[in-house]
């Protein structure tokens, strides 16, 4: 057993979807979230400049002496997940890895079709294509980027006109397809949305749930678990000035048991 | 007299609206275009991202032979334009002060309302609020952060439904006012919406036209008019894998005239 915080970061308030996940399926386990909201929105920037604010975001988690830390955001997984594994010795999950063994254990068709909608970055790295590649066969990669849905998410236009319609053009790709993977951890806030884009039998594909899974049974696997009972969390942000807590609560379905406090990184 | 072309950057096809206008009030000027395209957006940039990725654009201009270069770009301007005024000792011009200088020469009321639309990193800057009220008394200058214009001008939503109802949205805070200034150069593609969204005595200010007036008038009194007759620009991007030709020709209202080449910086 191991009683230390499940660290946790993402570029702003997206990695709450996968906070609320674990929440839920983890729920004697204490974490410790960091939404680097100074630097939002990662999808944008370029590789090098992501792998230094992932480096800068994992040596905070590990100074508040967390157990392992997940990267809760999707471009920061497929453009520093691999360099911060071979970088730092305490376990580190992005969000593809389990995503990828879900789609592997749940294939429906002899022949798969997946959506995969993330930013820009995300979408230009090829990472989801090819990890899904490398693990499944006869299986077809649609990909979309999606550069405003995130800076949508983070100014609360979850529920209004502009996000319907967005949502609209960008699902257009998707008619005809089984399951659509949301790559980018903002984009559970648009799931009614989507769904309503999408054929009744196109499985959406909550990339926080399939971290929760993952690390339930890693944590049960590497006897990693808390013996104590205690679901509390913290929240550290880089800035302050936005409407974290107002989206947070949405996402969370409950008013916020922490006060937010900001990290100087 | 100085026969060289006229340098001018953006950060990917924004700054087109500022060629637009200096063709057409420097009909003799030879224009060297380049388009940030690869490092776009440049608006959720951090300040010393912005400085070194607009030193390499002026390094690469400069390595083009011009006269002076123009910073067609809102962001790139508020961040770095007087830090690249020390290091170089080429004129460089950028949207902001030939706008303030604008709204000096002509106002209207005793007291005026002035409204500032921009990026997140320009409205954070403070810039436009500071240098408006450094040069001109008695206004007051309201600020609103559009952080998904840029990205949808770039991708070409200049005319759906998601740019119709994002304009709705953040010409709410505008609707009293005397001037609107666009301090971005993408934003005169949604010229059409944003006059829709306001009263009709309400100016709207496209900094691409003054900093061409602003640059006539420089030109003359420098000397530095080109005596051969040439209205060629070349257009150089960063990153070739876009809508430039499509939105750039309905923006110049006539088709390219150049072959668009990539700069290696």
């Amino acid at each position: 057993m191991d009683n230390r915080a499940i660290g946790m970061f993402d570029s702003g308030i997206g990695g709450i979807t996968v906070l609320k996940e674990v929440k839920k399926l983890l729920p004697n386990e204490k974490i410790i979230y960091l939404g680097d909201t100074k630097r939002f929105p990662y999808g944008s920037k370029s590789k090098d400049t992501i792998i230094e604010i992932s480096r800068q975001c994992v040596k905070f988690l590990i100074s508040k002496n967390v157990k392992l830390i997940i990267i809760a955001c999707g471009t920061a997984t497929s453009q520093s997940l691999d360099i911060l594994k071979k970088e730092f010795d305490i376990p580190i999950i992005g969000i593809i890895e389990p995503t990828v063994k879900y789609i592997k254990d749940n294939r429906k068709n002899e022949k798969e079709r997946i959506g995969v909608i993330a930013t820009s970055g995300t979408i230009k790295s090829g990472q989801w294509e090819r990890k899904i590649k490398e693990e499944v066969t006869n299986i077809e990669v649609i990909n979309e980027e999606a550069p405003l849905l995130a800076t949508m998410a983070e100014q609360g236009w979850i529920n209004n006109k502009v996000a319907e319609y967005t949502i609209k053009e960008y699902m257009k790709c998707f008619k005809n397809i089984d399951k659509l993977i949301l790559g980018c951890t903002h984009y559970p806030l648009f799931e009614r949305l989507i769904r309503n884009e999408l054929k009744n039998n196109t499985e959406i594909i909550n990339t926080g749930t399939k971290v929760a899974e993952f690390l339930k049974k890693y944590i049960e696997d590497n006897n990693l678990n808390n013996d104590e009972i205690s679901n509390e969390y913290k929240i550290f942000l880089t800035d302050l000035d936005n409407n974290f807590n107002e989206i947070s609560e949405r996402l969370l379905e409950e008013s916020l048991k922490t006060k937010i406090e900001k990290a100087e990184i």
